[in-house]
């Protein structure tokens, strides 16, 4: 979703600054670049940290993520300005990012203290089974080690230094270093501190966080090569995404990336809803297209509906609601260029017809909103339609009838979220269509947006590839803790030396042969 | 454990025969060798059976996997004299093997009517929660498509054509396509039908199962690149894993592969346990080391204890039994050559002895155990002293410490096993030790011997790489299911087009809001 690319903008340089976001220009305190010794020496002190931190037991560990809460509220209002200047992004939305980071490591708090994640299983020995005796065996669920964390510019609190990541992983037992991005080096810096203030007020290994800054890749890389790292969380470009993978894979000992890269979310307008509703669709549509000029990874880039008076009518009324859409301040002018570029190939694309653009900005990096349209056959015809273009841009696909649609669903690539809007006369086909959605994203909404994604413990915010790099898992909710954790089985194991939780007098959640017992 | 590589003895021949393990000769039937225009056919037949045998309720599918196991038996003895035939193992050893093969069906069948794999969870709508109101969340476990199976050849029953990935991959709801092991042609074809067979009389759909032969790699390559292949379960050697690896993640969507693949399952002997008992651990080290020709993948190929006379005991009673252990047939010549080649290095070595030897063989690829000795100063000087070499051979390394005995095993690979040996007095050395191994091994046993993996919900066959590559798993065990699963999330969706699973009146275990309930 964003652009590891743009880090090249800072090469160079030995000590650097924020770029204000709405002047461009350079402004606040100047970070130090860190160098290829100091991830050396923060993944030292995270694994020397590893054995000390998942041993601390999990209402301590608990307590320790709240801290952080606790201590990003302290910051106070220093926290929104900073990001505000650093991210373009307003204030009652950053307000609102830091309520949900905060909010965040409460949900993880809380699943700790619960204790399911530690999987516990016990099979207890059968000494007298025939024709062999079944030893005792138990089972429990370990933190992987070290986790490095990329963070994305577009939520500079939420997803980015205390973010979705560094809670999970935290929260699994893992130390986390974080990458800082780069775009918003002091609103980083202020998170880390206060991450650093909660390990010391909760008495946590040293090591437990590290955080390193930087403009150039080569320090993202050093840090995925590093070899006490067992895990990468990445939120970003595809082309971001898929150096850090292939790093990863070409270590001597390969580690799992969880990358969330590229997703357009289709949205689908059923029949009966566009009979019943085209206007308030269009006018809708446009406002979660435009909402924070466009940069979430679950932003409608493709809407896919079935020729008639209705398709026509959402048309006329998203063309209008676009027309009257500012411009907004994009986090960087990187992904303003970006945006540009992407906007500039669907209007200069053969196949492709301009349906509306949205005001023309004043400032500098200002989105200008887009709306396309294509058929299906032209769509399914050059696969570079289906681009991810970050940004306030999206493409309707008009389809003949149920099987282009279908057709076009099924080209697509693996989504974070798809979108259905319906009426009651449209569940038939809805019902028809669930199965193929099943297999192309993460997360199916009716008559919504995706635009919002609740942390909760049933949201899953992943999906195929290329929008996540691991359909299998979730980055966002409380199911996003299993990516740090892998079973460990102890068989025959005294008492003595089993761990208290997968000891007989447990008060784990466990199954006990398969039975499941609280 | 076994040689991807010996498949290439095959090549070059348009119909292949079984190779008698015990006369190294071809013999039986003429099986034809599938083509990839086969790979091609047998994909799209799984493709198209996804969706219907996904959508068939727990009850019947999991009766579809005990009728394999009904099946399988039904064969009778021209299984067990097939198998005995083409992999050169005991009947007693091949009838327990079945027994288990139908026992993991059971467990798997077992497992899907409880239905604690869908992972359901519900977290209901707020619709006043301010400032916004929370949507509908429900979320369910979907199988990930068809699943391409490598067959072992140690396993021609457990661990193939009906084996652990297959009953997992077609518990989780996905076909499966197996890729037959070329050293059990014929074991593999009778499994085969019996599935066949199973699935038509449980009126599961065409294509559920697919059964590929052929004694070339090019099969099984062009199986793991066929985009309709959505991951791959593999039991074989590293070489053939990772080639595997590798061409999984070159494909335009890269797929999971779960290779379990290479293991030396480090033994240590604790002090007061060597002096306690050295006599009776060296007999039954040895018992364990060449039961099955050492044709595990938990053959324990790595001994580690601190020099002393109990060592000095354990090694004389273990070069005693060594020296009476009967030479077996390996399972192929391929793996009986890279046997002799992999003693052959040990027992070049400078920095290695050789303590004992068994009995030559008198038949063909029959297996000489062996065991060597090193110290710890050389084994940390040489990685390829920790290379596996699979058969009954194993390295004792000499410590001189606690401190040198913890560098070893920190200086390991990743294992599927790792064993203590202990008597009460090694309590606080053993409680040292359990967090080097938690981090080293999938599963950590006491007192006991690795060879045994017992079939069960806290079992984990798995294990840093390289022992599996994907060391967040198991092969073994009712948790294998969860490789073939991923979340879907549903947001707002009416409960005409919820999956029954996650209706309001499921009874599924569920979490609600994050709390267990059944």
């Amino acid at each position: 979703m964003t652009d590891a690319e743009n880090y090249d903008q800072f090469s160079g340089v030995s000590g650097f600054r924020s770029i204000d976001a709405g002047t461009g220009k350079p402004s606040g305190e100047v970070f130090p670049v860190h160098s290829v010794a100091d991830v050396e020496a923060t993944c030292a002190s995270a694994e020397a940290a590893f054995d000390a931190y998942r041993a601390i037991n999990n209402d301590a560990r608990a307590s320790f993520l709240e801290a952080i809460g606790d201590a990003i509220v302290a910051i106070g209002d220093e926290l929104i300005v900073t990001a505000m200047r650093e991210s373009g992004l307003p204030r009652a939305r950053l307000e609102g990012e830091r309520s949900r980071t905060v909010g965040q490591l409460k949900l993880f708090a809380d699943v700790v203290r619960r204790g399911g994640w530690m999987g516990v299983r016990i099979d207890p020995a059968q000494p007298d089974r025939a024709p062999l005796p079944r030893p005792d065996l138990r089972l429990r669920m370990v933190p992987l080690g070290p986790v490095a964390v990329f963070g994305a510019s577009n939520f500079p609190l939420a997803f980015s230094t205390a973010g979705g990541d560094t809670a999970s992983a935290l929260a699994a037992g893992c130390p986390v270093v974080v990458k800082g991005h780069p775009a918003h080096p002091a609103t980083g810096a202020l998170v880390a501190n206060a991450i650093l203030t909660a390990a010391r007020v909760s008495g946590m290994p040293d090591g437990v966080f590290g955080h390193l800054v930087g403009p150039d890749n080569a320090l993202g890389a050093a840090l995925v090569e590093d070899t006490r790292i067992a895990a990468v969380g990445f939120t970003g470009s595809r082309r971001g995404g898929l150096a850090l993978i292939k790093l990863a894979q070409a270590r001597k000992v390969p580690i799992p990336v969880y990358a969330e890269m590229s997703s357009i979310n289709p949205v689908l307008l059923l029949p009966e809803a566009l009979k019943a509703r085209a206007d308030a669709l269009g006018t809708a549509f446009v406002a979660s297209l435009t909402m924070g000029a466009g940069q979430f990874c679950t932003n409608p880039g493709l809407v896919l509906a079935i020729e008639g008076e209705g398709l026509n009518a959402f048309v006329a009324s998203a063309a209008k609601a676009m027309t009257d859409a500012d411009a907004s301040t994009m986090l960087t002018g990187g992904i303003h260029a970006a945006y540009e570029g992407g906007v500039a190939s669907l209007s200069s694309h053969d196949a492709v017809n301009t349906i509306a653009r949205g005001k023309v900005g004043e400032g500098i990096a200002q989105g200008q909103a887009a709306l396309f349209e294509t058929s299906a056959a032209q769509f399914l015809n050059d696969p570079a339609l289906g681009d991810e273009v970050f940004g306030a841009s999206s493409l309707l696909v008009r389809c003949r009838n149920e099987s282009e649609l279908r057709t076009v669903l099924v080209a697509a690539e693996g989504q974070l979220t798809a979108t259905i809007h319906m009426d009651g006369g449209d569940t038939d086909l809805a019902a028809r269509l669930i199965p193929t959605l099943e297999r192309k994203a993460g997360r199916i909404l009716a008559n919504g947006w995706p635009t919002g994604v609740e942390v909760a413990h049933a949201m899953v915010h992943g999906g195929p590839f290329p929008a996540t790099s691991d359909g299998r898992t979730t980055s966002v909710g409380s199911l996003a803790i299993n990516r740090f954790l892998r079973p460990v089985s102890y068989q025959n194991i005294s008492e003595a030396l089993l761990p208290a939780v997968i000891r007989d007098d447990t008060d784990a959640p466990r199954l006990i042969d398969g039975v499941f017992t609280v």
